[in-house]
């Protein structure tokens, strides 16, 4: 329990805390993967995610049921994502779907999204782009249903990100830390390599040796005070206030 | 009373949104259409946005005049434009204009502003450009006659958006949140549009079918936690103080 | 001395206004003529914007010279922009000189800075650039003596506005308030600009009858509620816990 | 004592402004020598620049070993870019190091990063750019052996600025201040810079004249109110709250 409540903390951190870095607009989403059971996994009910608070974290099976006691709750209809995510990638953790504004463009158009600075080795080669005018039972952008979920899964393949072409990207990790961070640094990724294009010329980008060590899922150990552990206390600290004002509105709205 | 109520604090906090989101600078302005009277529509006083108050909301009707009883405000000299909207288009009830520092540029450019992210669907297939010096009336890039306010809705025709040559954009919609989120909306897309320019190569945009189940204005029913439902309440949030403090001010003043 | 006391106040305001909208650094610098004497006028000494208060508003004269009593407080190096302004330009009662960003590049490349919005019509055609270079009197890009000073006058002419190449940019205007609108629109146009510009093609700039009403300095009315009667009110709100703290840090100090 | 007290309350103020300034990331960092043996440098324990306080501050010799009684706390593992710098540098008693996000993509491009505006006049003629895959004790980016700092201080040789190839830049001065105000001009620089490039023609760069008096370390005399003598009191006046709240945050952790 104690683990799940920590993972709840988290989630309900990195939504506030993408949102308060300008990956998320009011529409991202974010979620782990249960602790005790595989075939579950923990998201917000639909709510924008500047207003989650702990007590809006529900839980999941893979066919995008809620399975915890608040049934009629709102859901996100692009819970599929996750779901599929979950059920093809058993290393995979947490998932963050996103609406990432300078990564967008890199989604309509045919530059690769390659990696510019060492901060984005875990997008090297670069992630690949899933359409939803391939994929026969969607009717628009939106992943709205397990086919489109799945569809979306196999264009992701072993990729840590893959784009969504129209729409935003899908950003996946070991665990909350970790998918919010890269979540981050993709972003930052498109705004340095946009940059970098408009300045011509040949690009040296991170090679496969550089990247290597960040890349591949569940081989990088964590280590205290660097990496993520270092930056999430930060990341958690600027947030704070804007957690509790949402659970102060919350409390207040059900008196 | 009680729909007028809700109306009014609708408004207002869309003029803060508008600002806080840098849709609007210190000269937008925003209006709905009386619930009551289809020939009358509410906007405020002429100030600037981050400064209105539910206290500053007044009633014209569609030539402009001040129809409640505070006769002696100050009213915007663009006021037209939301008169004009509300006699030409029936199905319309809220609109705002902006100089949307993005979409400017599009306004003095030849490069059609078609939508690149589902978001930007209303857009679709592209706003057209009205330009002032092609009415006779104008002696400025100013919609301030009702004459200049008719030519713009001539261009304007059954969109959702019209460009304004070398000054802004007018932005419509069903209700206050659906315009508020247009007009964020429409901002975005300019931003991503122009990233995408400068990647260069072809730009793979939203399609027809895509965009068609957003854009007809009136077919696309609300769904309660999802959409503007879903948004509305985080960005009403974020303004929640700066409501109470031009609030605070105006008492404060009055004294 | 009422006139005088409102002038400060717009004359701190103004600073804190400037830096505040991203068009000052920390070297910026405001001033204004006086109401009684058109031989000198008031600035800050020698402060970055968002520390000034009223207590370090001094008088000048046209030599750059203290007039006031507190004739041993530090004053900025470049003060000769103001004094030679207003010795040239009699119905100039207020300027400024920023480093404002976006506006740097125009001064070191040959693309025209002109208007691509109408609240951009002050700069009408498109301002001159100034270079320290052609000044036999410069060693460096500073204006700190008064023939440079002069150079820079005869290059700004009757323009509102002049570039400074590798430097910045010196804005005027008949009072502070106009002053400080036109440092915050120089800055917007440059984006709209660049952006323009990024966009290619053709661009339909300002016309010269849609800027004329614009920019003859004393041939254009104030109205009240209107242009920057209204915006001024607004930015003044914004800054007024700017305003407070610095004057808080002052008292504090002198303790 | 006093000496080293107030460069510890400036190496503080330092890490809390670059970040607020979007210099650093969660990952920067920041160092100044020991005023009483020039074999030592202090420099934060391994956090985040927003979580920085006097507190974290740490003393280190030249092979990057703690030297102060807080022997187990969590070092930077780059310290020993800070380390050879000193060793090679007799001038220099502050360093920093960051991912400034503007100026990586000169790194990974072949546009000089030469100054366009007088406040990027350290830079002149334009940094060298270190790249780790031609240093064989590097396995990354990262420089984090002494080789590599050694290798790193080769190519910066008697420059202010050294860009990192796919990581970020490392900036040098005579003090914290100096360096903190080089840190953010170079960041400047890059915005300038970039966007003088997409105006297209030729640039009017910084001439050696102009550049020389402020690049040559050690020969330009402080002035009291200019300079960074003037902007450094306005930033920290900005950090205030901020290293307030981490003090508090780290005093509330330890009870």
């Amino acid at each position: 329990m104690a683990e799940l409540q920590a993972l709840t903390d988290d989630v309900v951190a990195g939504n506030h805390i993408l949102y308060h870095h300008g990956v998320f607009d009011g529409y991202g989403h974010l979620s782990f993967r249960s602790p005790s059971n595989p075939n579950r996994f923990y998201m917000a009910a639909a709510l924008s995610p500047g207003r989650v608070t702990a007590d809006d974290i529900i839980e999941l099976d893979l066919d995008g049921e809620i399975t915890s006691a608040d049934k009629n709750r709102e859901t996100y209809s692009e819970r599929f994502i996750h779901a599929e995510v979950y059920r093809a990638r058993p290393e995979i953790n947490s998932v963050l779907h996103s609406h990432s504004p300078t990564v967008i463009p890199f989604g309509v158009t045919t530059v690769p999204f390659k990696p510019v600075a060492s901060s984005g080795s875990f997008l090297y080669p670069n992630p690949p782009i899933f359409d939803t005018s391939n994929v026969p039972e969607a009717t628009s952008v939106l992943v709205n249903k397990p086919e489109i979920g799945k569809a979306l899964v196999g264009v992701l393949g072993q990729n840590s990100v893959v784009l969504m072409r129209g729409h935003g990207n899908t950003v996946v990790g070991r665990d909350v830390r970790e998918t919010v961070s890269r979540g981050i640094y993709t972003e930052l990724n498109a705004r340095l390599l946009l940059q970098a294009l408009a300045l011509g010329g040949p690009i040296n980008y991170i090679k496969e040796s550089e990247a290597r060590g960040r890349r591949s899922i569940g081989q990088q150990a964590r280590v205290p005070s660097h990496g993520i552990d270092r930056i999430w206390y930060m990341w958690t600290d600027e947030v704070a206030d804007s957690i509790e004002r949402a659970q102060s509105r919350r409390t207040a709205a059900a008196h």
